[in-house]
């Protein structure tokens, strides 16, 4: 059974500010669910139409009409779960890191996540500005991949000036990165969606590079932000 | 003004099936609407909140409440147009062309024909069971670019027997693509977001090929179509 003092909490989930006041965090579908109970995160509660077999205080069996009221979904997926934010971790300044510069869209901030895990990065760091990654739709976009990248929201400018790191910035007029030589350690920074690196940040970015373009009409303005980290994470790790 | 044959028409290009039998689609927002204007495309209707200064007797000025009637989007653009559906075009065998197995997810495929107008890839030759790309979502993720790439619909393995290509695949289990000489002339099959390439298609590809995980805990289950997409182009075209 579902209590009013759920639906509201579970409803507020949605917004940053109550996200961060609660310290909580909603994952939907079986599949992501399954994995983030397996992973060190730890589960508040668990709505479900179908029991999961896990410890029963936690487990809220609930009607396919009471999931539709507290899902974020136009087709809510049989459980929803609140999970407790874990808490962030320092960054390891080596290997490679990727930096995002405000980027806003949730489904590019997931897919991003999952390109980490991919590619075996360990560190994802945030600058202030980008879209929360315990947003739903971030959730949803990550596959599950999100137990395992250390994600830290920061002062992006700050982190810059006092990594001993080498600095990467994806931008239109950098030089082919298929002929930079990239290195092990690094970082790779990458801009928003629409204005791309801030000047704040770009003047910290050591190396330029861009993903050259082939078309004939030279038209496309540029890639989506998610496709061109992919390009790159791929380039630094081929060797 | 907005008449309510208007409002029904538009309504109904949602759907695949009124757009095969009205032989429009649907554009919303300024920035694709000029895009598509400047190309080869056929106008049939521009309804929009503020003048386009083009031939009036196809531009209807609508007020914000008639604009928010007929727009697919949570939040409406200034402008919706519909388009006339552009005669397919026969396919060019030389050169790289992608053909996709059954994507059904229409940002998924947005992206990929933005990969192509990028990449340079004149035809995307796509399987009757992959997303219209005239649906009004892959439209909006397009960005402008399927003026610039010729999408087919057909029997894809039919086309797989017939063509004289060499035919390259993105498999799981494939020989990594870091390592595979790859040519100028090809097909590269990408396969459906959940299952891969089928196996009736699987049985017509001559090499396999994959991107390497970099993971320690090798649990990421795979890469986005999209995503793997991007990086397969990269290095095909990469040389």
């Amino acid at each position: 059974m579902l209590s009013k003092s759920h639906i509201k909490l579970i409803t507020s989930l949605k917004q940053k500010k109550y996200r961060l006041k609660h310290g909580f965090f909603v994952v939907e579908g079986v599949k992501t669910i399954k994995e983030l109970l397996q992973s060190k995160l730890i589960l508040h509660a668990l709505y479900t139409t179908e029991s999961f077999n896990i410890d029963a205080k936690d487990e809220i069996l609930v009607t396919e009409a009471e999931l539709n009221r507290i899902s974020f979904l136009t087709t809510p997926n049989i459980a929803l779960a609140i999970f407790k934010i874990p808490e962030e971790k320092s960054i390891v300044q080596n290997g490679l890191v990727l930096a995002l510069d405000t980027v806003r869209d949730p489904g590019n901030l997931g897919t991003i996540i999952r390109l980490c895990d991919w590619f075996g990065i360990k560190d994802l760091v945030c600058s202030k500005e980008t879209v929360d990654c315990f947003n739903p739709k971030v959730i949803q976009a990550t596959m599950g991949s999100i137990t395992r990248v250390n994600i830290s929201y920061v002062d992006l400018e700050l982190f810059l000036n006092e990594t001993s790191l080498p600095i990467y910035g994806a931008f239109m007029e950098g030089e082919t990165v298929y002929n930079t030589s990239l290195p092990d350690d690094g970082v790779l920074v990458m801009g928003n969606e629409a204005n791309g690196v801030s000047e704040d940040i770009e003047a910290l970015i050591k190396r330029k590079v861009s993903i050259p373009r082939f078309g004939d009409l030279q038209a496309t303005e540029s890639l989506n932000v998610a496709t061109a980290t992919a390009i790159l994470l791929s380039e630094f790790r081929r060797g």
